[in-house]
C-alpha cells in the first residue's frame, strides 16, 4: 500500500520556495549580471519545460478537443490598429509621482498597500493575529507599506474594507480623492503624491528606416485574431460558431512591477476568440459541462462591499442569469477543468465577475478565474463576452466588412411601401436639390412613407430636408407603390467570447500550490527539504535515472533504459553526477520529478531496478521492462501510485547479488 | 503496387503556389485590412500547424536527442547588453537614398538587382535563354530591376559575375564605389543614389514610465543564452561540453523588405549555443555523422569568383581542414539530416562558408546552410564557431566571471622563482613608491626574475617602473626563492558553436520544394491542380475524414473514426461541407494533407472505408480498424505507401452494399 504523506506538517514558506526556484533555475531575473530589469524574467530548463508542458496540455484541451483554428500573428503592430481598438487612448494605468523625489507609483496599488497596512496595524493593536504583509520581492528597493500597530475607529475599518473590495472600480480622479481623503503618502518617503495621471502601457517603437510609421508591441494577441476574421471564416467554410486560438508573447510596460512572475512586462499568453451568432449564444456541448461545480463571486456581492463566494453548478449559474449565457459558461467550466488538470488546487480557485466600471463599456459580461497565492487572489484567466465591439470598430475604420453572411433556410418575405421617382421631372423641377430630396424620402420609415402616400393621393406631399427647407412633391414626380420583397441572406457581425490566459501567472501559482516541505527527520538535521509535487502531466522531467556510480559497466543499461523511455514518449534524464543517491533524489524533489529509478549492481546482474515515488518516497522493485511499463502508465495517468504498488513489490533496501 | 507520379510534368509556377498559400491561409500579410505592413506576416491555421510541426521535430532532433538545456528568455532587452555585444555599433545594413524622391534602398540589394538584370539582358541579347528575373512580391510598388536586352562586353560580364560572387564581402563605402563605377541608379526612377549610410536594424523602445531606460527588441536569441551561462553551467553540474537551446521570436527592422517570408521584420528562430573546451573541439558522437555526404561551397572557391560546389563527407571535410573542427562539422551534419527529414530537397541544399570580411572578426569559421528557391540561394541556418567572444565581452563588462572551473585530473606541478619581500624594510626605504616597485617585480616573467635573482646574488638589482624611474633593490628587501607550485583547477572561457535556424525561411523553401501540379487530364479542363507534397511528419493535418454526405447516419461513424485517430495521436480533420468529394480532396491536396478517408453508405453497412494517398491519388479499401492502423504506421513512418498497398486491396470505385 502506498504511504500517506502529510504535506502540511511544515507551514508554507515563500522564501524557501523562492530559494528552490532560483537555485534550480526555474526562472531568474533577466539580465541578472547587468543588475536585472524589473518585470523581465528568463525561464531556465525546468521552467521552460514546465511552461512547454502547460502549453501542450492547453493545446490539447482547447485547440485539438474543440477543433479551434490556430493562428500565429505578429507582435509588432502599426499604430492605426491600436488607435481603432481604443488601446492608444485607453490602455493605461494611473500613476502618481512622489512630489519630492519624483518616484513613480501606480495609484491603485498605492491605495491598496497603504490601506491594507493600516488594517493590519489595527488588527495588531486590537490583539488579533494579523496576516503578515507580504513583501513581493525582497531584492527590490521599494517596499510594501509597513504596518504599525495603530487602532482605527470601527467605522474607518469598515470604510477601508469597502474601498478595498471596490478598488478595481475607481477612476484616476477618484483614486486622487482617496489619497487626499485618507492622507495617503508614498510609504517609502512619507512625501505627498501628485494627482494621478495616465501612463499608456504599450511599448512604442518605429517600423522601417524613415521614422514615419509608429508601431506598438501588442499588449494582447486578440487584435491579430480580429483582423484575420474574414480569412478564418472562409477557412471554416463561412460558418459560425468557430474559434481561433493563439499562444504567444505580449508586452505591457508596467509602471513599477514588483511581484515576481505575477506582474511582468513581457509574458506568454494563450487566447481564444470564439465567434458566435449574437442571437444564439447557446453552446452545443453545454450539456457536457452543466454539472461542473464552481466557486463564484458575482458583481452584486462585490458592489455590496463583500467578497463572499458561493458554490454553484455552471448550469444553475447560467439558468439563474448569474452568468450571461451558455457559451460564456461553457468556457468558464472548461477553464476550471483545465486548471485542475494541470494541478491548481480547487480550494484556491474562484471566478470573480467584473464590476460595472471595471468592465469595458462594450462587454456584456466578464469573469476572471482568480487563483489564490501568497499575495492574495490573482487574475490568471479572463473570460469575457466582448459582444461585437472589435469586429465592428475595425470594419468601420477600414471599410472591410467583418460579417457573417448566412443563407436563410426560409427567406424573409415582406410587403413594403417603396418610393419610385420620375427622374426626368425630378431633375427639371428641383435641379440641384433633387439629390437631397430623394435622399430625405428614401430615409423615411414605413409609417412616414405611408403618410406621404396618403398626402400624394390628396395631390401633394411636403418633404423637409435636414437643413430645414421644405419642398412640395406631386404624383407626377413621386409615386409610392406596395411591393413584395424577399430577403434570402442574413448578414450579421458575430459576437466574441474571449478566454484569455496569462500562462506565467498560472505557472507561478501552480508552483506555490505544488510546494511543500518534509519536516526534519531527526534533531539537529538541516531543517526542511522542499518538494514540488507537480503532476506528472506537467512535471519538467518525468523520470530520473540514477546509476549507483559512474562506473562504465552501468553505461549499456543506462542507455537501454533511456532509449526505452524515449520510445515510450516519456521524458527522462540521467543524473550520473558524483553526488550521493540521497542528494540526487533531494535535488529532483526540488525539480518536481515524480519518479526516480536506481540502477545498481543487482540491476546489471538480475535486470531489475527500483522505482521511487517523489511524494511518499516509497520504493518498489521489478524487472526493467515491467518498471518501464508501470512508469509509462503512471505518467499517462492510466494508473495511480496505489495501482503501481499492487504491481511491483516493495523494495526493502537490499537487492540480491549472487 | 503504388502508382508512379511525375511531379515535374508541369513546370514550377510561383504565382500558382502563392495563390494556394494565400487562398488556403498558410500565411498572409499582417494588418492586410489596414493595407498591410512590409515584412510582417501572420500564419493562418495550416501555416501555424506546419510551423508547430517543424518546431516539434526540431525539439526532438536537437533538444531531446542531444539532451540540450532549453531556455525561454525575454525579447525586450536593456540597451547596455547590446552595447556590450556590439549590436548597437555594428548591427546595421547600408542604405542609399534616391537623391530626388528620398526613397530608401538597401545598398547591397540594389547592386545585386541591377547587375543581375544587366546580365540577364546580356544573355537575352546573345540569344541565350535567360532565367526570368523574379519579382519578389507582385503587390509591392517597388519592383526588381527590369532586364533590357543589351549585350555587354565579355570582360564586363566577367567583372559583374565576380562582384556578385563576392557581394557579401563589400563594405558600405565599397558598395558606394560600385554604384559610381557601374553607374547604378534607382531602377524605379533612374535617379542617382546617395552615398551608403548605416541604419541600425534593431527596433528601439523604452522600458518603464520615465523614458530613462532605452531597450531594444532582440535581433537574435543568443544573448539570452550567454547572460545565463553561469546558471546553465551550474545546472549541468559545472561540466562542459553542453548546449542550451531556445525557440522564440526575434526582430530586425529591415530597410525595405520585399521577399515574402524570406526577409521579414519579425520571425521565429531556433538557436543552439554549444559550449566547448577551446582546447578540445572534438565531439564524442562525431563518429555517428562522419560519413554524411554534404555539398560544400568553401571560402577559397568564392574568393576565386566561383560558386562551384563539391561533395564531401563531413569526416573528410574536417580531416582536410575545410571545416574548422569536429564540433562544427557535427552540427553541420545534424542540420543537414534535420532539413532532409522535414522534406527539404537534398539537390537544393548546400553549405556555404563565410568569406573573410563577411564573418564576424572573432569567429573562427562559419557555414550557412543555404536552400535553393525561386529567388536563388537563401541562408536558412547559420552555423558559426564564435570562439570566446560573447562570454568574454559580457564578463569584462559586468565583472561577473563566465568561465568553467575544471578540476585537473593531474595537478600541474612546476618549479618557479617567486619574489618574497621584507615589507618593513620595503616601506621604510621606498615609502610611496613601495607599491609600484612590488608591482613591477611581480609582473616580471621567469626569465627576467632569474636575472634579478642573479643580480641580487651580486648584491644589487635594478628595477625600472613604467614611468621610467629606476630603483635599486638589495637582498635585505627582496629575495627570490625557487618554489614548487601546484595548480589543481583549470579556469577557462568556453568557446561557443552556434547553429541558428530561421524557421520562416525553412518553412517557405519547404513549401516551394513541396509544390507541384497535376497536368489537366482532358482538353479544355481548368489547367493545373496544385499539390503540396509535404511529408506526413510535418503536414498540418495528417488525415482528412470525408463523409459522403452530411446525412446524420454518418455522424456516429465520423465520431468513432475521429476519436480513434486522436487516441492514436494522429491529427485528423473532418470535412463535412457540401462540396463534392473531388473538390474536398483537391482542397486538401493544396493543404498538403497526405491521406484521405471516405465514409459512405457501405462504411455504415460493412464497417469498411477507403483510403486515398495524396500524391498518387491511389485508393485502397479495408476494415475501419485496419485502415486506421495502416494510416498510423504511415504517419509514424514505420511503413511507406508501397507497404500500405500490400496490406490493403485496391479500391475499384464500387463498394458493395447488400
Amino acid at each position: 500500500m502506498a504511504t500517506q504523506v502529510d504535506k502540511t506538517a511544515v507551514p508554507f514558506d515563500k522564501t524557501a520556495l523562492e530559494s528552490v526556484l532560483n537555485r534550480r533555475f526555474f526562472y531568474a531575473p533577466a539580465f541578472e549580471i547587468y543588475g536585472g530589469t524589473a518585470g523581465l524574467y528568463d525561464y531556465g530548463p525546468p521552467g521552460s519545460a514546465l511552461q512547454a508542458n502547460i502549453i501542450a496540455e492547453w493545446r490539447k484541451h482547447f485547440i485539438v478537443e474543440e477543433g479551434m483554428l490556430e493562428l500565429d500573428t505578429t507582435i509588432m503592430t502599426p499604430a492605426p490598429v491600436f488607435e481603432t481598438s481604443g488601446h492608444v487612448a485607453r490602455f493605461a494605468d494611473w500613476m502618481v509621482k512622489d512630489t519630492k523625489t519624483g518616484d513613480v507609483l501606480r495609484a491603485d496599488h498605492l491605495v491598496k498597500n497603504v490601506l491594507e497596512a493600516r488594517l493590519a496595524g489595527d488588527k495588531e493593536a486590537r490583539g488579533v493575529a494579523a496576516q503578515p504583509v507580504v513583501e513581493d520581492d525582497k531584492k527590490k528597493k521599494k517596499k510594501a507599506a509597513k504596518s504599525v500597530a495603530v487602532k482605527l475607529a470601527d467605522e474607518v475599518v469598515k470604510e477601508y474594507e469597502t474601498v478595498l473590495a471596490q478598488l478595481d472600480n475607481f477612476s484616476g480622479p477618484e483614486l486622487g480623492d482617496l489619497c487626499r481623503k485618507f492622507v495617503i503618502h508614498n510609504p517609502d518617503t512619507d512625501n505627498e503624491v501628485s494627482e494621478p495621471v495616465q501612463f499608456n502601457l504599450m511599448f512604442k517603437s518605429s517600423i522601417g528606416p524613415t521614422g514615419a510609421y509608429p508601431g506598438y508591441l501588442r499588449p494582447e494577441t486578440a487584435q491579430g485574431h480580429f483582423l484575420n476574421f474574414s480569412r478564418l471564416l472562409d477557412f471554416n467554410n463561412g460558418r459560425v460558431p468557430f474559434a481561433s486560438a493563439q499562444i504567444g508573447r505580449s508586452f505591457r510596460n508596467e509602471i513599477s512591477p514588483r511581484a515576481g512572475l505575477l506582474r511582468v512586462r513581457e509574458f506568454t499568453m494563450a487566447e481564444i476568440e470564439h465567434y458566435v451568432d449574437p442571437e444564439d449564444k447557446s453552446h452545443p456541448r453545454f450539456g457536457d459541462v452543466r454539472d461542473t461545480t464552481m466557486v463564484l463571486l458575482d458583481r452584486d456581492t462585490q458592489a455590496g462591499g463583500s467578497t463572499e463566494t458561493r458554490e454553484m453548478t455552471i448550469g444553475a449559474a447560467v439558468h439563474a442569469g448569474v452568468v450571461a449565457n451558455e457559451t460564456l459558461g461553457y468556457f468558464m467550466a472548461r477553464i476550471h477543468t483545465y486548471l485542475l488538470k494541470i494541478g491548481i488546487n480547487p480550494q484556491r480557485l474562484r471566478f470573480r465577475q467584473h464590476m460595472a466600471n471595471e468592465m469595458a463599456h462594450y462587454a456584456t459580461d466578464c469573469w476572471d478565474a482568480e487563483i489564490h497565492n501568497s499575495t492574495g487572489w490573482t487574475e490568471c484567466v479572463g473570460c469575457a463576452d466582448r459582444a461585437a465591439y472589435d469586429l465592428t470598430v475595425h470594419s468601420n475604420k477600414t471599410g472591410h466588412p467583418l460579417v457573417v453572411r448566412q443563407a436563410l433556410k426560409e427567406p424573409i418575405v415582406e410587403e413594403r411601401d417603396v418610393p419610385e421617382w420620375n427622374k426626368k421631372v425630378l431633375g427639371k423641377t428641383y435641379k440641384a436639390d433633387a439629390g437631397k430630396i430623394t435622399e430625405a424620402v428614401e430615409k423615411l420609415d414605413q409609417a412616414a412613407l405611408g403618410e406621404v402616400k396618403t398626402a400624394l393621393e390628396g395631390g401633394k406631399a411636403t418633404v423637409t430636408l435636414p437643413d430645414g427647407r421644405q419642398f412640395d412633391l406631386t404624383p407626377d414626380v413621386l409615386t409610392i407603390t406596395r411591393k413584395t420583397l424577399k430577403q434570402s441572406v442574413r448578414e450579421f457581425t458575430p459576437n466574441v467570447i474571449e478566454p484569455s490566459f496569462g500562462l506565467g501567472r498560472i505557472l507561478y501559482t501552480l508552483l506555490e500550490h505544488s510546494f511543500w516541505a518534509r519536516p526534519p527527520t531527526k534533531e539537529g538535521e538541516r531543517a526542511e527539504r522542499g518538494v514540488l509535487s507537480l503532476p506528472p502531466l506537467v512535471a519538467p522531467t518525468k523520470v530520473l535515472i540514477v546509476p549507483l556510480s559512474a562506473k562504465e559497466e552501468f553505461d549499456p543499461l543506462v542507455a537501454e533504459v533511456s532509449t526505452k523511455f524515449r520510445k515510450a514518449g516519456i521524458f527522462s534524464r540521467v543524473d550520473d553526477s558524483n553526488a550521493s543517491i540521497g542528494k540526487r533524489y533531494a535535488r529532483n524533489d526540488e525539480l518536481g520529478t515524480p519518479y526516480g529509478i536506481t540502477l545498481d549492481f543487482a540491476s546489471v546482474k538480475n535486470r531489475t531496478m527500483t522505482l521511487r515515488e517523489r511524494d511518499t518516497m516509497d520504493q518498489r522493485i521489478g524487472p526493467i521492462d515491467e518498471v518501464i511499463a508501470t512508469v509509462t502508465e503512471l505518467v499517462n495517468g492510466t494508473i495511480d501510485w496505489e495501482g503501481a504498488c499492487q504491481r511491483l513489490p516493495a523494495y526493502d533496501g537490499v537487492q540480491a547479488v549472487e
